[in-house]
């Protein structure tokens, strides 16, 4: 048994779970896994770092794969972000993907400089003065604040590993001695959020993804299962970690699904 | 008095103490300041991370703006870094500036696969895909080793700040969990170096820069007394730093020397 109580939730990873990186097709068996979540009245709910695109392209893009999702099973660190934004009142210098900058464009002002710097997965915009514009906004901000939207180190696109935001983030933390707040995985926040909208406790759910730390070790932070899954970025040492044990690892979302719902696991 | 004993060897930092960044001319006082130290016996060696142009390069741009220097005069990085290359016999994937890069052209090799990334301050060349690069070199090496040439956080160049090799050191052993070593300042083996090549005890030396972590605390941490001068990257935030305390604090160059020679401090 993966839980004590019978599961009512899943928190499925996007990338590398539902679908590989750069491809515009579903892992095999990945949609009926879903569908079959659902129909078993298991709560579903994508929660994901992706911050390179806006959460409608990525609901249709799914759709386009053949998964039955709504924008609102979405969790995604920036609808989370610009919450956090709007209610604090803040006024962010951007380092994000040219994609997603329009989804801030409300809280742009030409009166009022900068309070925070807010770095997504900006990909090739993560250029030198790019980074050098994000730092010296922090230097002159009075209460330097950097958002970091997930704080994952590294991702494979395309069959190629690509820094992820993680690494960026620290550049900027070392330069300025200002610690990040992260939004996105594996902040417990987000696992939270997550649970809550799902109407589920975090005993009765788990959590499903390709990346032993943001993934497996960010939920079971917030006692969550984390279960691995053998697709995406999973290498063999992700099984082998030395601190994190996932409470099932499966070749696949699929495998997984059929193994919940029919093997008993 | 700035030591107990006469001072014999002074370490002083190029950029930001000799001339300002972006600049081809000495700081007022500077190269009189030079000349003076050495008239007065006191040995003279130029302890810098530059790693940005060749050693040979900016011994003819110091010369160009007055100072009488060699280049065996000047202790930096790129030297510093292909002595352990050759030593240990490594390959490395490059990450530098492309001024410097055929300084290292008789250790790259078609046959060996790189078996260690070197970084430096890679300026403009410090982009997504260069990091990338370096990343995955890093993921493929069975012992990987990054070897950074200082770990700076920012210079100020052009009257704007710069992000320095330590942020994308950073980055890097944050994206692999690799810990990078490091050639230049702060490294003692570094200060070490210049003193030996001197010829003077850690007791009868000081080291002057702009920088208070780089310069002040790391040659402290040998054992030689630590000058922050008021030029280059300094604010006045570098004096009220709350764990480094220099043995002086002088304008510049020419007022420290002043100081020492004529004031006796």
């Amino acid at each position: 048994m993966l839980r004590n109580k019978p599961i009512r939730g899943a928190l499925l990873d996007i990338t590398g779970v539902l679908y590989e990186s750069g491809t515009r097709v579903a892992i095999p068996g990945s949609v009926e896994a879903v569908r079959r979540l659902k129909e078993a009245g298991v709560g579903v709910r994508l929660v994901t770092n992706e911050s390179s695109i806006p959460v409608a392209h990525l609901s249709t893009k799914l759709e386009g794969m053949g998964f039955e999702v709504r924008e609102r099973e979405i969790i995604s660190p920036i609808p989370a972000v610009l919450k956090v934004l709007e209610r604090e009142k803040l006024t962010p210098h951007l380092l994000v993907s040219p994609q997603v900058e329009s989804e801030f464009a409300h809280l742009l002002s030409n009166q009022t400089s900068p309070n925070c710097v807010v770095l997504g997965d900006a990909g090739n915009a993560f250029s030198f003065e790019a980074l050098n514009k994000a730092f010296r906004a922090l230097k002159t901000m009075p209460s330097p604040r950097l958002i970091a939207l997930g704080r994952g180190k590294y991702y494979r696109h395309e069959g190629e590993l690509h820094l992820d935001v993680g690494p960026f983030m620290s550049a900027l933390e070392y330069a300025t001695g200002v610690q990040a707040e992260v939004i996105g995985k594996p902040a417990k926040e987000f696992f939270k959020a997550a649970l809550s909208d799902l109407g589920v406790s975090a005993e009765e759910a788990i959590m499903v993804g390709d990346d032993i730390e943001g993934d497996v070790e960010g939920a079971q932070g917030c006692g969550v299962a984390g279960v691995l899954v053998r697709t995406g970025k999973y290498t063999p040492t992700s099984e082998t970690h030395p601190c994190i044990t996932p409470a099932a690892v499966q070749d696949n979302l699929g495998c997984l699904v059929e193994a919940l719902l029919v093997g008993g696991i």
